[in-house]
């Protein structure tokens, strides 16, 4: 293997040059694969998509997790579902919070990020960290312990986490809700998946009162634009709610927070 | 030929079905491709970029368009360089302008144009529009008409496009500014060409004195992410200056003017 095509559509798609295969096992739910590739590093992928890599990975990293963390007066307990490469647990532990638990269906994807991607991973060795390693949907079931902000870092909702964007699941969520947490999902590509942000933004208005979608340029998802959905529930509204000095940033600032929810046009026309 | 790829770095790149190869030929200055593609519809390549699809040319066309047509009170006289697609002159039609000049140095792209996307190329039937066959390098030089904004719509500054970064073409340029007239460039990606873009950027600032960076999802770009540097000279900073009503927008929409231009923190530190 010395290339690499994520196929986007049947008819497109990212191109990427393998210069080394790294790793490479089925887990019991998923095929990962590690690589190296010249310009964006050591690259992540998981039954054929692209997770994470490391010249790209900050900005889906701090996008998912600040613009969710400003948002919240005050977060102190964080629940992050999926997100097992530890990249969107990094960025959440640069806050002054208390615990942040973190329910991955799949140790391999912690392992392997162990292994390749210590710049993310390191950050499990916070004491403030729990790790569950089960699927979600389960756990969820059975839990009772509330969260200010949760962030649902999942693969794309096909699959194995197609059960993460289905009413039964956010309705088992909102019992870990407080009446003013954030609520925050990946929501895939306005450009490939305009059906599945539709529907993850119905049912977050559905469930958790409001949503709102904000977007980011990803240079390896589909069509290099990505979108979130949040719900800021009884806070009703994007605003920035703690400036908490955070040095290390590398995308995000405050000055963009109230930009990334000007969304294009046919996009707030796709989703109503 | 059953694919194409453009490569962006020496080990990545944009990935496309070729379904039908609908035109290919060497110009006096480039290899002019086009093709069909399930997904993007027709797709025209020049010297291996992808210029624009069916698909996405509204997002370019737009925002190269619309951000500066917004930022001058009364736009009646425009220039484009390049952009011999039609697609920016379609853009910069829907305002009540008097007169656009069309600086284009190959003809036969206007030629594939009319031929294969109508739905940009129409707009050269407009009374509005001149055109001139010409390397704007040159024909700047013994121009001396004046124009409301200008918008330099070229391939990558790279071959033939080179020298519309260099600083002797700006200054010529300059003489064709009004004090209050707005002058903007597409700027190349973010993630591959930031080299590029602090060039462009500090230019602009040296000549037209002052420079502002926007950018835009593009996905058939490298990176899937663009940016354009715009100049306001005595206008001083991004502002809409007129709301002229336009209905058929998909991508830009006033709320998101001054979004645009919270561009991420490594792009920021990268272009000082």
């Amino acid at each position: 293997m010395d290339s690499f095509i994520e196929h986007h559509s049947n008819s497109s798609g990212l191109y990427l040059k393998v210069n080394k295969i790294l790793h490479s096992e089925r887990s019991k739910y998923q095929e990962i694969l590690v690589f190296e590739n010249e310009f964006f590093g050591k690259v992540l992928v998981l039954d054929n998509l692209v997770m994470t890599t490391t010249k790209d990975e900050f900005i889906y990293h701090e996008m998912l997790a600040h613009v969710s963390l400003r948002s919240h007066p005050n977060p102190k307990n964080i629940l992050i579902i999926g997100g097992g490469d530890g990249g969107t647990l990094r960025e959440v532990l640069k806050y002054p919070i208390n615990k942040v638990l973190l329910v991955e269906i799949d140790e391999k994807v912690i392992e392997v990020s162990k292994k390749f991607f210590s710049e993310l991973s390191s950050s499990f060795n916070d004491k403030r960290v729990e790790v569950i390693i089960m699927d979600a949907i389960k756990w969820v079931k059975n839990e009772s312990r509330k969260f200010d902000v949760i962030l649902i870092d999942s693969t794309d909702p096909i699959k194995i986490a197609e059960g993460l964007i289905s009413e039964e699941f956010l309705f088992n969520l909102k019992k870990l809700v407080f009446e003013n947490s954030i609520v925050c999902m990946q929501s895939e590509s306005p450009f490939y998946h305009i059906d599945t942000i539709r529907t993850i933004y119905q049912r977050f208005k559905k469930i958790f009162s409001n949503a709102y979608i904000y977007t980011a340029p990803i240079p390896t998802y589909p069509g290099g634009y990505w979108s979130f959905t949040i719900s800021f529930q009884s806070l009703e509204y994007p605003k920035i709610r703690n400036y908490y000095f955070i040095e290390d940033l590398k995308f995000y600032h405050d000055e963009m927070y109230d930009a990334v929810f000007k969304i294009p046009k046919f996009l707030k026309d796709a989703i109503e």
